[in-house]
């Protein structure tokens, strides 16, 4: 099983069990080919008053694509710690008619290395992802940025 | 019943049957006095991997105080027709360790008349509005700002 094969199936994993409403949503984690998570949901249990996916749904997959990009970020970095989203906003473009799928791409090295740095030096840091939900004709349909911040126990604190 | 009680059974039913995922977030219209209407959900079937609400959950209760006001207004108006969210943002200020309850106030009159006059002379309009979240203890630990659109067909456009 490739390393990122073996990444997804841990994430799928780990949001299913730590957010149990993942499974109410019907989340898949579908793919990740170390560049870009792909986060599937169907639209049934998702769906609203104008047979189309609840913003509400869409927000929480977007949420979830950028907190799991966070978290392969974290394991390929051989780091484990805390994730949580500090503030988001979303624009709703088009209606979502079928099963949709969140997509989170890896934000540019230098961010991601300037990430890193902070979050072992302090402990904490903030990283900034562009989440964009594609409907079946693979159109964006929500684009929605989030501002996460990670949390790690540093080497100090566990010895001091 | 007074109004309000009767329009917030009314508002609880239609959640739980237009967005099923209302359900699986446990959410309750609490109240509603005319001025403020608050909806609650139990942390239990929200919780995270932190044992505090999931932001989703918390996005998705508040993105729902916010289409409830709007579906209150048309409703104490004579209007009906479809509302949707066109854009939001969070800051998610504080975790929530218990059951919570989302409040979303109504706009200024000036604000809610000119969104009535131009959806009486357009069939579409736009209203702005703000959901707290408060934790059990109180406090605001999500602040939330949504644009929603509500359309109605104009009398022109049934007679033509």
């Amino acid at each position: 099983m490739s390393i990122e094969r073996a990444d997804i199936r841990a994430l799928q994993d780990v949001l299913h069990h730590e957010i149990p409403l993942s499974q109410q949503i019907g989340l898949v984690a579908e793919d990740y080919d170390g560049e870009c998570l792909a986060l599937h949901a169907p639209l049934a249990p998702n769906i609203n008053h104008k047979s189309t996916a609840f913003a509400g749904s869409l927000n929480a997959t977007a949420t979830l694509a950028g907190w799991g990009l966070t978290w392969l970020l974290l394991r390929e970095h051989g780091l484990r710690g805390v994730i949580v989203i500090h503030e988001s906003s979303a624009r709703y473009e088009l209606p979502v008619a079928d099963d949709f799928v969140a997509t989170c791409r890896r934000p540019p090295e230098h961010a991601i290395e300037r990430f890193l740095a902070a979050l072992r030096r302090r402990g904490k840091a903030r990283l900034a992802l562009t989440v964009e939900i594609l409907d079946a004709a693979g159109r964006v349909a929500v684009v929605f940025t989030g501002s996460y911040v990670a949390f790690i126990e540093l080497e100090s604190e566990r010895q001091g």
